[in-house]
């Protein structure tokens, strides 16, 4: 049978398998799991259809509350049901997660790992919402990768429809559910070789029908309560060794093979970690590299979370393991340690409780990577290196400065496990710019064209469109594990040229790299108007440096603004990752199959673009010496408060993950007004009130989507001249709107008529607020 | 200073700190809080103030999801805000908890443990809810008993505002909310000595205000937020130690001294025991007993159980304990153990990670008390017993009969620390007969009058109104800590015939006790119509037997049907609990401050029927042998079905606590149906329907409470003859109206006219669906 691949993000790769065994999928889209559910709704209205042959009915509730209540009624009429969630969203669901497992009913949650709001909100990340359900009874599966959250999600239907146990199946979000992977597809045939169906036939006998009448949902009292709760325990205790069974299973038919708690590393290893998610893959090439060099280290990956087998974790580890460290992707405040590391001290707890002379190895906890702060091979080998101490720290953080509590772990920024010959690229664009889809585009074209397994993740600023997006791009001859940001790149784009004067863009380039600037300056007049700083980052690592004007090539092409097809020709042209002519071919190919139902004008258009990109790419030439006195300007004016300059702008120049414990308020309060601090101007162009064009209909409030321009009713004035002069007299209005003040005087009734302001305002902070959609945030 | 004392419940000792120290308010009352919620509502309603001279406001939300809204709203306004709830109630309110304790904010909330649905629902009590929430960074500080609910209240309430976690102060839900007992009260003094002004103008000053504006709810991104989430570190490494300065202070004040984890036992125990909440005073007075026969026991009685302080815990126990036993009342499926377990085998970890040569004592975990299921002196024991074993049973249930996992601990029913000068009385009423309302009142006078303590623990079934109640109550010179139901009672009370032929309520009487029947058989000619068994136990236990035809006394005195003064006239006529003179004169004094508002005319009606009582209330003469050939009438028929006649049956006669685990399905799937099976046959009166009163207008199916009347559209009928006759054609419903059809026929315009059927079904199973009201259940 030959194998099937596809160049995927995590969400895709889950809900390309819970699409296919569901009847319905009731949803409430919520980052960073919107995918799946957007994706399930768009394959069911297109009539997609499941493994028998039926569309999925997919539902969209009022909250996940609804959501939630909506599966549950609809597993008990029998239907495989699932749906996609995360953080608050999850947490909504606690109530109905309770009854669905007290009543042992077979379903699989894909859920994308996400930080709970607490002192702030934040869309990214980390293991506080699976955890905060450990309680309700249901199975937890967690996946490392985007290979994983494919197979898993299989593996988890499989295994709640055998254990009756729902089943949570998670991975971590934005790391993994918005990672773009080469994987192996699972076809319809293995999906059916694992769900039987005598599986299906046993939850359907299971489901209220008139036909075979059952009552579930009484009461009881304090006299069977206790009895009848414990009558599941069988359940729980069979799930672990079913897990595996279809683990072993899907193993025989794909070879990928999978365990409970899976151990890597040296079998001899006195150091062990236990970790979950997509750290495990990281920890994984990091043991490698120092097993390498003489250690003797190890790991266990987590896989069923829950039930947590302590038999299953303590045969897995080493018999030599003298030290264990807990790694936590979660903060629990109050708890004697985070969950993960307390299942591990409990397990081998288990032995001590029967025979109180065993004496267990050390065993210590810390925690990493919340809300997807980045977690690397330094820091996990600053994690082993402190377990070799006569006093490991315990309850440690790794990967902050913690200046308060003095909890954390010292780790190396240069250290690095990443071989020579996978090809590392970083781009900077602006969100929507086309940046990001230019990106996954040319890691579909290496992914599916060649050999090289592929790999690309996305940092979006949460301030969304308009704000810098870097995307990280992996390829090489083995399946790619890093699942942590680039550095140290073969290869980096400034699709903005702006960006320059903002964000140190070339100081971890790797020496002999290429760098790519989008600029409207000709080639050899570009060195000139560098800041200092980018002119000693360029010689010191000696970089080649390359430039095209995008925007005027794209427009000629008849393209417009948009240069994606124009910074995507000229990556392939100079990065060298596959030969130049194969790669123009692939890229034709692409705009061949995305933009055939558009009309061959379309292609032909982007065809063009192509061959005028290669007309356009320039070497700029670089001189011996650094020649610029100009320096980066400062990011925010030197009259800013301390706060601004401190914490503020730090973050502002993507130097946030510097800033110490000490740098934040212990209660996420903070400042008003700091955004007029933050000179954003991101727009190409500024639109001008044209007087000759207003019909006054002042529908440019209603439309404008930053709600930057606004509208006022004033009293009647008799001219534009005196309303002007009454705008000067606003005096928190006038600063703010600057320049670009819009007036329509309207008067439709003499004396009493009232005259209509728009102001513009685009250095307005830009909130979440500002965007109502029918999604959580 | 003169001590207070009040004889209240568990939520009326709480609230009434709880309504004293808050502003706002925001509630949505659910079982078993309710009390709570309804009575701050009342309270303020009457203008009843705060301790700063202001009426709280009360707010009902729209669920317990609005009410935590309002809450976190109140909060960031700076006022001093509580809500209360339990349950599922507790669950809606987790997104909002994260929020609170993320901001570092000071609140109290007062939670009456409850189970959470799971295969079934249930009203009753047990951790399960507080453990769903541990997640959240609150701190949770557990009560044992009513005055703990007390002054915990306090406690709470002083340290959340010096420490600024937010507090769950929470106790048993029935067994504590429920439980009435005579506690020494707090005087605004006391409150006002522990809660500073300087603390609440902290509080004030924190609060989002135009006059010193900052944002609170922003977000952040990987960048930052685990920095930002690590700043509240040192205020949870505090919050152990204010707790305990706090409970000083309380101390220095009141003289009862509360500690975060408090011994109690040998100074040189081997064995220890780790429990939280209603179950440590039973544990309490059982590890007395047993030392004082020799064996060298003892506990720890959790009060402060997040943030765990595991350096407070190891701090108290024992130097000499070899093997630890923890008691959850909750059960985490899919968990390496229960969660205070787990706290505690961490608790212990961290010596050894200090240092890997240490050996920590023996440590195994069990589950006792699930949704308020008995928890017993002889069930410690049980505990203690098997902690002396090679290999004690890990993961152990004691309590019930495991037949399935073999994992419960057998104990001796038996078993018994209650001394001779605990005076304990049982009185079986029907829900809203009275019975509870009397109990109450006798407890109140008791508790009020004497220098004894009083207890009082009222088993409702939860079908409510007509279901039988059954009144524990204790007396003694001690404060009475047994949190469990009475056994071997001095007394006992059948307050409706027809209980003796359902009900066995004399077997566990103690030998001599009292025994009250209320009937309208004459004294001289009870003996021959009990049935065997009863005259058997009577003879048996050498009971005395009385007997009063109360519902003739009470009608006689112009009261109707309220039998409660006349019973609890007999009670102390013929309990011996107090003086008689002395107890009618108390009594009397009662009738008076509760009737004085509704005229002396009530007063006197009341007086009449206590002496009417006196006259009325005759010894049965007790023959030396059983003459009653004549048995028990079975409780269901014999043609019911297996499942109903093993199990139903045994749980309608009163003995579901002996029903084994494997009499249960796993799923709380229940066979339908099974009512039928029950003859509740509850009413005293059966309504008939008379055609001469009869208007015709179709209220009785409104104003029915029960449903039990319904009606029908049928097409129009010539005659009532024919309408019967069809009546008769409906196979479902003919069998169920028995004999009581009512039948309205109505005919406005001839041909087309409906007419309407009103059906009475009292025999149909009433269940909480037709019972609405704005309350979760």
């Amino acid at each position: 049978m030959s194998k099937l691949y596809a160049t995927v993000d995590g969400n895709e790769a889950a809900a390309h398998v819970a699409h296919r065994l569901s009847e319905v999928c009731a949803i409430y889209p919520i980052t960073p799991s919107s995918t799946m559910g957007e994706l399930a709704d768009e394959w069911s209205a297109r009539g997609k259809k499941n493994i028998w042959g039926t569309v999925p009915t997919v539902i969209e509730m009022q909250s996940e509350g609804g959501a939630a209540g909506a599966v549950h009624g609809a597993l008990q009429s029998g239907a495989l049901t699932t749906t996609f969630t995360a953080s608050q969203g999850l947490l909504l669901m606690i109530p109905n997660m309770f009854k669905i497992a007290g009543e042992l009913t077979s379903t699989a949650f894909h859920v994308t790992a996400r930080t709970i709001a607490t002192h702030a909100l934040s869309i990214f990340g980390d293991h506080s919402d699976v955890m905060s359900v450990r309680t309700t009874g249901w199975a937890l599966l967690a996946s490392a990768n985007v290979q994983e959250a494919h197979d898993q999600a299989l593996i988890a239907m499989a295994a709640t429809l055998e254990s009756r146990i729902p089943f949570m199946h998670f991975f971590d979000g934005f790391r993994t559910s918005h990672e773009v992977q080469k994987i192996e597809l699972l076809s319809d045939d293995d999906l059916r070789a694992l769900i039987s169906d005598a599986m299906v036939f046993a939850h359907r006998a299971r489901a209220l029908s008139p036909n075979h009448p059952v009552i579930r949902g009484t009461a009881q009292n304090p006299d069977v309560f206790f009895q009848a709760r414990e009558a599941s325990a069988p359940y729980y205790k069979a799930c672990p060794g079913i897990v595996q069974a279809v683990m072993d299973m899907f193993a025989a038919r794909t070879g990928r093979a999978y365990k409970l708690f899976e151990y890597h590393g040296a079998p001899d290893a006195e150091r062990v970690i236990v970790i979950m998610g997509s750290g495990a893959d990281t920890a994984d090439d990091t043991i490698d590299y120092m097993n390498a060099k003489g250690e003797k280290v190890g790991m266990i990956k987590v896989r069923l979370y829950r039930p947590f087998s302590a038999e299953h974790f303590v045969n897995a580890l080493p018999k030599s393991v003298k030290a264990i460290s807990v790694l936590d992707r979660t903060k629990e405040p109050g708890g004697p340690g985070e969950p993960l590391f307390m299942d591990v001290v409990c397990a081998l707890n288990e032995r001590h409780a029967e025979d109180s002379n065993t004496v267990n190895p050390r065993v210590i906890g810390g925690r990493y990577g919340l809300s997807s702060k980045e977690f690397t091979p330094a820091m996990v080998k600053a994690v082993f290196d402190d377990l070799k101490a006569t006093k490991p720290k315990n309850h440690y953080t790794v990967g902050i400065n913690d200046d308060i509590s003095n909890s954390s772990l010292k780790f190396d920024p240069d250290f690095s496990v990443e071989g020579d010959d996978v090809f590392r690229a970083k781009f900077y664009g602006l969100g929507a710019d086309g940046t990001v889809g230019a990106n996954k585009n040319s890691i579909k074209i290496i992914g599916d064209e060649t050999n090289l397994y592929a790999q690309g993740y996305f940092v979006y600023d949460s301030k969304k469109s308009g704000a810098i997006t870097v995307s990280h791009l992996r390829f090489g001859p083995k399946p790619i594990r890093s699942s942590y940001l680039v550095s140290n790149p073969n290869f980096i784009a400034c699709h903005q040229p702006g960006f320059l004067d903002k964000y140190d863009m070339l100081s971890d380039a790797k020496v002999g790299a290429t760098f790519l600037l989008n600029t409207a300056i000709p080639a050899d007049k570009i060195w000139d108007t560098l800041p200092r700083e980018v002119q000693d980052d360029i010689l010191k690592k000696k970089l080649k440096v390359y430039c095209i004007d995008a925007y005027k090539v794209a427009a000629d092409a008849g393209m417009g603004g948009l240069i994606n097809t124009v910074m995507q020709t000229c990556f392939f042209a100079i990065s060298g990752v596959l030969p130049r002519e194969e790669a123009i071919a692939a890229i034709k190919k692409t705009i061949k199959k995305t933009y055939e139902k558009k009309g061959d004008q379309i292609v032909q258009m982007n065809f063009a673009a192509v061959d005028r990109t290669l007309a356009n790419l320039f070497d700029v030439p670089v001189p011996g010496t650094a020649s610029a006195t100009r320096k980066r300007p400062a990011t925010v004016s030197d009259k800013a408060p301390d706060f601004v300059k401190n914490v503020l702008a730090t973050i502002i120049e993507g130097r946030g993950d510097s800033l110490p414990v000490s740098a934040f308020p212990a209660d996420g309060t903070f400042p008003l007004s700091t955004s007029i601090w933050e000179k954003r101007a991101i727009a190409q162009e500024v639109p001008i009130w044209d007087t000759d064009w207003c019909i006054q209909c002042n529908k440019c409030v209603m439309v404008c989507p930053h709600a930057a321009i606004r509208s006022k009713v004033t009293p009647a004035m008799p001219s534009m001249a005196i309303a002007l002069q009454s705008l000067r007299r606003w005096p928190t209005v006038a600063p703010i709107c600057q320049a670009r003040i819009f007036f329509i005087a309207y008067r439709s009734r003499p004396k009493i008529a009232p005259v209509v302001v728009s102001v513009s305002t685009s250095v307005l902070p830009r909130t979440n607020a500002n965007r109502s959609s029918k999604r959580s945030i």
